[in-house]
């Protein structure tokens, strides 16, 4: 039996929607309508867009929207809506169905099936083509994370720069030293590079044990400080992920060893990452070698501790992508471009995660993001 | 009759939907499910966001996202999804039915259904009540102004310092000076203030009568240049909104004109705004004014002349808000935050905007945007 060609279908701007985003290959500011058929993609384009939609080849077919619009106001007698068009579409496509994403508007379903167009609603993923990049997406991702290695740069110059006051908090041209200011030179030195990083983390002692901290007042010397910056390339969308932990001062013993056991699970991590190799398998060996050495972990409603994370996500349009390394993982294929990112958090003692990006390869990885590993500011 | 209560349901994170942040007043990545009944709000969060939204006040009631887990899955039997959650809780609120906004996704809408809850999609904006903006709202938009005006101000600074080279072309610090190089600075600028610009507009020549171009390549001297920024607010998701027109070198006398009548058109509209005022008939007052001033507005499906997008449009959580001052506008309301823009565009001529933001009162409007309106840079 020939397979049905499935006919994928979404509405939206690409500030939105990385799958927009993804198809267009451009920024377009309103939503707009496409469908793809078995890789073959229609997108709708006013006059404004159509122009260069048309010149691009994002687009096997680029429709205009206002034959469209008139299409459909004559099929249906009143002012055409979204679902309108969308049901005209597929009639002209000769499609009697099509799949959306879990996130197309609803308002827009319920047009297109007052029409008579069935719609399938995607559970998963719209477009699972996405998880394997192609070398020009892999190049974006690692200007993404140079983009974040500069942010990171900033904040261990910052706090190199600042001086230690009586009571351990840190000062900065006379002025205290905050999460705040370090994330702002953060964003600054990403989107000198070309990077919009928002919601940077630069979360203190145990500040920085709850990952939906960003982190705010002042920082402290003695207490490890996690700085997590992942800027969005502002030509392309594409994201980077980058993760250092700092320390103003000297270490304790119990820091050090802290410090060293996550490095060394990134290590762990990074040998075990190949095609065909099982994320959940990669984050259960990091958890196991953790436990080793001395560090469990304990999920409570309240406050878990230890490695309660995801060991790493892809990475791409979205900052968090299928598949994932974590505790429902899946196999890593060829091409997936994910985070390797081990943290150990323990209130008292402080958080630490260190964080890279690697491109799946056929016998291994290869590491697309650049930084330096070391941790003690003097 | 008494009025049956209209439950407004959402699920959304703060990052993809404005109704959401409104209602959460903060950051929340992970999308999570709101009712509002009358004003009433009811919010569910896990553990991680738990005790920071109950001690925010922003929700009347906050439930526990594991209670409802629980719940859900001993009413359904099987791994609670999102819609499984919002039809227990309507239950447990005693709806029978929820509104969802345009944007609410496909799969929820479905898993909801197939709960037995009633779901009515709006088609209009699920939270009118957003249009007024309270003293607060408005502090934020201004300071999102601020932003801006550093931005823009960054901008007159560079092509200030901009030499002209024989043919035209504009030079700093020897290397050719591009709307993107200016955009990178502008925006440098804005987050220095704290605001985030994106997707900012420095578009010379005919590139400044495409208002969806954001302009690129070279930029040149006795072009009119069009400088229109954005910002949102980091700590709180509220944008400014302003453009100034810029000129290096000495103007023509059509330039002259052009720009003369831009600024005097915005001053027309100032003259009208007020609490009742309609956005439609300022909107044309504007549109009659240029074409008696000789400058027509013609809009044709390959490229519009004139004045040809609409006057205004409400800022605050989105850049885009209703009501708007267009061809089809509404009533003013005081309280109302609004740009007012007009602008001409002719190719050959070239395009110029002048954008502020006023708050709409009762006997008029305030600007609450403030920067330089000197056009031409010597």
């Amino acid at each position: 039996m020939r397979r049905m060609a499935k006919a994928r279908a979404l509405y939206a701007s690409t500030d939105r929607s990385a799958d927009a985003l993804y198809l267009a290959r451009t920024h377009i500011p309103d939503p707009f309508l496409a469908v793809d058929v078995d890789g073959r993609r229609t997108g709708v384009f006013g006059a404004l867009e159509f122009g260069r939609m048309y010149a691009s080849g994002a687009f096997a077919a680029v429709v205009a929207l206002e034959d469209l619009y008139l299409e459909a106001k004559a099929a249906f007698g009143a002012e055409p809506v979204p679902g309108d068009l969308l049901a005209v579409l597929a009639r002209r496509m000769n499609l009697a169905e099509v799949t959306v994403g879990a996130d197309f508007p609803s308002l827009v379903l319920r047009q297109a099936e007052r029409r008579g167009l069935a719609v399938t609603v995607e559970e998963g993923v719209l477009f699972p083509e996405r998880a394997v990049k192609t070398p020009g997406e892999i190049a974006e991702i690692a200007l993404g994370n140079v983009s974040a290695a500069a942010g990171i740069a900033e904040a261990a110059a910052m706090l190199k720069a600042a001086t230690v006051r009586p009571g351990g908090t840190l000062e900065l041209a006379g002025e205290p030293l905050t999460s705040e200011r370090v994330r702002r030179e953060i964003e600054i030195a990403c989107l000198k590079k070309g990077g919009w990083a928002m919601e940077t983390i630069v979360a203190g002692g145990d500040q920085a044990c709850d990952p939906h901290c960003e982190g705010e007042g002042i920082l402290r010397a003695n207490e490890l400080i996690v700085v997590d910056v992942f800027p969005r390339r502002a030509v392309s969308g594409y994201f980077g992920d980058m993760t250092r932990t700092f320390l103003k001062s000297r270490p304790t013993e119990r820091q050090e060893h802290l410090v060293a056991t996550v490095a060394q699970g990134q290590q762990l991590a990074l040998s075990q990452i190949r095609a065909g190799a099982d994320g959940r398998t990669i984050h259960f060996a990091v958890t196991e070698y953790f436990e080793k050495m001395g560090y469990p972990t304990e999920r409570r409603p309240e406050r878990s501790v230890g490695f309660f994370h995801g060991l790493g996500h892809c990475v791409g349009l979205e900052i968090h992508e299928l598949p994932r390394m974590n505790r429902t993982g899946s196999p890593l294929a060829e091409g997936n471009v994910i985070t390797v990112e081990p943290g150990l958090y323990y209130p008292g003692l402080g958080g630490c995660r260190i964080e890279d990006v690697v491109v799946v390869r056929r016998d291994g990885c290869e590491m697309i993001s650049s930084a330096p590993y070391e941790w003690v500011i003097p």
